[in-house]
């Protein structure tokens, strides 16, 4: 198994990837052109918006090889933009591949990136119909496109709280940065709560919760936590025209995160609140409504759903309330060019 | 104009570039969420199938940025895309842009290459609705992904060919594998003909031919020379089980190119077969019909259309016919990680 991508070639290397999705291009019936033309073709539902969504992931800034296996690698990947189909109240239904890779890679390792990328598709009946593989010197890459669907008039944006919606998010975001900072911080040895690890490296998305609420039709607003809890809050307050106040006592947070964040010296607030790599789900809603939202959310498959706040009319501000106190929220979150805040 | 991508971060870059698009927005009434949120959102043309096709260029490996400037890489890296879409017999609807810039990239270099993109896209009135940027300590790359569509049942692929078709060309190849060597090699002092230089730099697509030559119905396959004329003919040949016969005389060929080929000391025929970065059109029709279809593709802007052999039942067998000789063709093509046949 040490056959290398420099071996086999291109054409090689796409022959052999298309070994591994035989199988699932079977599930794609409306598909009529796959993978080895020069466009993939397939048909749009009926009465469905089309969404679509892309995602890169660089070796050393998105991802350190040494701590992830090939076929998490992948998975990663792929949970990362099915997210973003998710959080708009759709499914995926096709996704296309790119990557960037050094000659001496091994075929095995990009066959395993694969199966990982299939995992998530699979249980959807998507598939991977199209891509790219390139050479790269330096700077491995992935970028992912993947290609949803959403019943016409039933797309949730950004855009819709309204001051007085209720403020909820999915399961506990902050533990994938926790896990990162102690991974790769080396404090391994300290006993890290392999519950943080597993959810930097095997992070879920909320796909199926998330059309399960957005169904019911009473969201204004969904998410996902990509950025950071935060600053993701914050594109939702920037893209409504309305403010935030969060309450700190109604943070979901678990003993591993308290563990880590004492091991790293840090508070657990900023974990929970600042740049991760969870996949969460912020959903603001009616606050009438908020019962039922919750109860489709965590209908599918029991996640922990939790009321964290209030949307305001207080266009821009986000608050954080901590007993008598309150304080504005830097939401600034994750920036890719941009040092400040980031974790990742 | 000396701000960098870091002065700016990744979200005051997605401003600025959302400043540049705006205006290309309103030609995209099907659009009912934009840039800015997880997913864009659009509604297909009914009776329509998606084509989607995605494409990456990395820096140092498929452009150096000495020899072309933001504006015409952006443009290229499109018109690659754009050219995939017609090479099945549509048009693009909209794009995806993913980027991987170095911190200290120049903010008005990213402009350039968005006015690049866009050039290409606004003649069908599609736009850019989505992407990602992200930081790379080296490797820069552009990724792009594009929609398209086809009316239903008109998509030509690459598996359609039958013995007796006829093979027709559009353009030039090779040409632009022409200027590249001349540009790389820096051969410019020698008197480099500017043809091939705007050949490599600002290549055409044909996809307003591709989609008139379709409409016919005559088309029996379809592809773009982006693997260069030989190898792209082996890819029709392998996806519909054919062989095919080439007319060395009858091959499309210029001055410039016959210059070039004196300076570079290879055989023009290398030049218009090999592996080369034009973007013309390779097509099969039954043979009565290739009157027809060449009129199609000619009368649009008056491309040069060359029919320059016949499809066998030899499978896989790809001949050159020189004078009463005749040899086989290497048909493996350019391969991004073989160095065996590569030029670009």
């Amino acid at each position: 198994m040490k056959l290398k991508v420099a071996d086999i070639g291109e054409f090689g290397l796409i022959r052999r990837l298309q070994k591994i999705l035989a199988g699932t291009q079977g599930e794609s019936p409306d598909v009529s052109v796959g993978l080895g033309d020069d466009c993939a073709v397939f048909s749009p539902p009926v009465n469905h918006e089309l969404l679509i969504t892309c995602d890169s992931m660089v070796e050393g800034r998105h991802y350190l090889p040494e701590l992830i296996s090939p076929r998490d690698l992948g998975r990663r990947a792929m949970v990362q933009n099915v997210s973003d189909i998710g959080a708009m109240g759709g499914f995926p239904i096709h996704a296309l591949v790119s990557l960037g890779l050094k000659p001496d890679t091994r075929v095995h390792v990009v066959e395993e990136m694969y199966r990982g990328f299939i995992s998530v598709l699979s249980s959807f009946g998507a598939s991977i119909i199209g891509g790219n593989t390139t050479s790269v010197a330096s700077g491995p890459f992935i970028d992912i496109t993947v290609a949803g669907s959403v019943r016409r008039g039933a797309v949730i944006s950004r855009a819709g709280a309204r001051p007085g919606d209720a403020i909820l998010v999915t399961g506990f975001p902050g533990e994938a940065a926790a896990g990162f900072r102690l991974l790769a911080g080396d404090c391994l040895s300290a006993g890290v709560p392999p519950e943080l690890v597993d959810a930097y490296l095997r992070p879920d998305h909320r796909a199926v919760e998330g059309r399960a609420a957005a169904e019911q039709g009473y969201l204004t607003a969904m998410i996902d936590t990509s950025d950071g809890l935060a600053a993701d809050l914050g594109h939702i307050c920037s893209a409504s025209g309305v403010g935030a106040r969060l309450e700190e006592r109604f943070l979901p947070v678990r003993r591993p995160l308290l563990e880590a964040a004492g091991l790293l010296g840090v508070e657990p607030v900023d974990l929970i609140l600042g740049a991760s790599d969870d996949y969460e789900l912020l959903i603001t809603c009616p606050l009438k409504r908020a019962g039922d939202v919750r109860a489709a959310l965590s209908g599918v498959a029991g996640v922990k759903v939790s009321a964290i706040g209030t949307i305001t009319d207080e266009t821009g501000e986000v608050f954080l309330v901590s007993g008598h106190s309150e304080k504005p929220i830097d939401v600034s979150g994750w920036d890719h060019f941009n040092v400040r805040g980031s974790s990742g």
